[in-house]
């Protein structure tokens, strides 16, 4: 049984940064995701692929109990997207995007994933993400991703979206731009108001920021000195947080705020190499250690001497 | 006896922010430091102005241990800058800058000043900078700030400037300039090749990183509803983290990071009205209460369940 399900894509991506380029390398929010997620709970996969998609190439994560049975080939090519970032890696220029199969794409979530716990809605249609929401029948925690596209585009669906989501997981500019307040903590509240518990914004190297009822809180990015390829890192981010909610079977703001520490910690390996290499090869020694310094650059002793 | 000297301009301000608009308000660099050191330590500050500054207006900042008998008055205007701000109040632009008496400055440290323990390199001319440091007899730590104009236009004698100095506290877009590295850790790491032991980069509404020989200290800003005129944030940073280390005694890597966080907090006051005004008005309590809240904003439980 899945705890956690996502629903996305699954695509081919050919990106270049200032330090290399790639062609046609596994990417796709809900590929990104799952990689992620998978180390830390069982995962199921909605998405589609066409013909020409290598199946055998994602099989390592069954290894690591991600239900890939919600994988549909349709007829036709997989969604392709073509792009390139400049010193500035937090600003993604998109080259060209190739819908292909996933212009017909209609989430149909296998009966035995309708029960899964934690429900993510990456960065689709927001009328396919309503149609996944109904399918799902008492998910503990739906957590919502979008993009400019679908706030300019598919405005009002998109409200329909967040009254029903618990949590929100999205760029800053994305924030600013549903919420129209300049001020991310004035347009977390605001995002609120219509149902939502928790807004979190996305900062690439900046980090993180969360804004709750009661409470704000602040995840700066781990410091890397090697960033290679930023894509994927937001929905490396999203599958480790929410791999470790599901993984602790709570949505507590103390476990919400672990649950960040975790997906920036999966987001900062994410980029030290192309699409979704570095998280495929990832250890958990690896993931304890890099915790321990992460933490270590956070914190400081207790000011005690103010007058 | 001062513990802390500051020497850079202080000057009349124009401003404009989506919030509101002032007109010849007290600033300058010398005075954001000062009004945000003050709280801590005794501060000297060395600056001119012209005929034309009321000096009644600063006499609070003598009930604050402040002296001000370095700062001379020159025949001719005040420094003048007049500025705006978008919505992105991370971005200044210029609109007027009038140098006035600061053309001729030549900043003589007055005796009883040369003792300092602690010296802030306001931005100014790197020539007078250096002239500064010659003066001062024996400082614990000489903490240096700079801008964009010096970087290129006085390239040689800033470098032969930060040769001599121990801390560097600049905004991340200068700490790349400076470095030729994009990646601000790398950045750092070549600056702290010619001689300084820390470079800190502050980085607006994202906060501010520490980079050292042996550790990155990472440090967010505190999130505001309210933010109002940034004009004067960064010295106003430089004043709450210098003040502190004089105050301290020390400049441990554990005290250098306590003085960020204390940085950061004024800082965080500054910005909620125009100019000084905040920070002349602020309290001690008011600094504790924030404290405690900026603390809690950082604060996540231990995470101790990976696989």
């Amino acid at each position: 049984m899945i705890k956690l399900l996502v629903v996305g894509t699954v695509a081919y991506d050919s990106i270049q940064t200032p330090f290399g380029k790639v062609e046609n390398v596994l990417g796709g929010s809900a590929l990104h995701f799952t990689n992620s997620a998978s180390f830390f709970t069982d995962v199921g996969v909605v998405a589609t692929v066409g013909r020409d998609f290598d199946l055998s190439a994602i099989n390592f994560l069954k290894d690591r109990h991600v239900n890939l049975s919600g994988i549909k080939i349709d007829d036709g090519k997989t969604f392709r997207w073509e792009g390139k970032y400049g010193y500035d890696l937090n600003q993604a220029i998109t080259l060209k995007t190739e819908l292909n199969v996933i212009e017909s794409f209609k989430p149909n979530i296998p009966e035995e994933m309708k029960k899964a716990n934690y429900l993510f809605l990456a960065n689709i249609d927001p009328a396919l993400q309503l149609h996944v929401i109904d399918q799902v029948e008492s998910p503990e925690a739906v957590v919502l991703d979008t993009m400019n596209f679908w706030i300019g585009n598919k405005f009002h669906e998109l409200m329909k979206v967040i009254e029903r989501v618990h949590m929100l997981v999205i760029n800053e500019a994305e924030l600013r731009e549903i919420s129209k307040e300049y001020n991310l903590v004035r347009g977390a509240r605001k995002i609120m108001e219509l149902g939502p518990s928790c807004v979190i914004a996305k900062r690439g190297e900046y980090g993180v920021l969360m804004v709750s009822k009661d409470e704000v809180f602040l995840c700066p990015a781990f410091p890397l000195e090697d960033v290679f390829d930023p894509t994927g890192a937001g929905d490396t981010f999203a599958g480790g947080f929410m791999g470790y909610l599901a993984n602790m079977g709570d949505t507590s703001l103390e476990t919400v705020k672990q649950a960040i520490i975790m997906g920036s910690l999966m987001a900062s390996f994410s980029v030290e190499d192309f699409g979704i290499n570095r998280i495929k090869a990832l250890t958990y020694d690896e993931i304890k250690a890099r915790y321990k310094s992460f933490r270590k650059c956070m914190e400081f002793g207790d000011i005690t001497t103010l007058a």
